[in-house]
């Protein structure tokens, strides 16, 4: 059924733990979840909002495409992120309709999901994730 | 309950009609919903997914907010706007915590809503819009 909903929008901050401190406040209530990605060289933290996520992230290395985005634009959203249920089927879809695919081949991400990107040129300039939940 | 979900994310776009079809090939379903807002001098056109939605936003007029974000930054996401039980006590805990109101007093926006924002320079960078529906 495609994009069943708004998984999570991501945010590129420089300080997690100021950050934390600030989301904390602005959405009065704690992150539910940190959790580092070593392959993508970053720290992340949640907030639940409703059926969404707020996902905080922080380079831990300037190789990182949070530190080339924060480098290139200064903090603030980096990427909105839809829950579907057959992510290779998705891509599948959504290159036959003409985007841009950054990621030909799922990828583990963060929070037990498969992830994917399409290029925010295909895309009036948002870069787009899909994740699928990865089952045990 | 303060921030109850992510009511809706905001995506400034150049040309609705083109951008209406992307985001239709994108999400897989057509915008339920379009909608001009002559105070601030935009349209816009609403899809949505889970329980949350996306909303595009063109500019009508060079004076519009719109207008200047996309000259300043390109198209892109604009803003993400919570749904809110109470705006206004909302806004007196949120101006407590130390963040900057652009809207002291919220004011009626799209889709049947009293809306206002944050400054973008007390959140990471993120402009934050509270919405609460307009009981009739």
């Amino acid at each position: 059924m495609d994009m069943n909903k708004i998984e999570h929008i991501g945010i590129a901050v420089k300080d997690m733990e100021q950050s934390n401190s600030l989301f904390s406040a602005l959405l009065n209530r704690r992150p539910y979840k940190q959790e580092e990605v070593k392959s993508e060289h970053v720290i992340t933290s949640f907030f639940q909002t409703g059926e969404s996520k707020i996902e905080l992230l922080q380079a831990t290395h300037p190789d990182s495409a949070i530190a080339k985005f924060i480098e290139k634009k200064g903090e603030g959203i980096h990427h909105i992120a839809f829950d579907v249920t057959d992510i290779e089927e998705e891509l599948l879809r959504l290159e036959k309709e003409g985007f841009v695919l950054i990621t030909k081949k799922p990828k583990k991400g963060a929070d037990n999901k498969l992830v994917a990107f399409l290029h925010p040129k295909s895309t009036n300039g948002v870069l787009i994730e899909l994740c699928q939940e990865i089952k045990s």
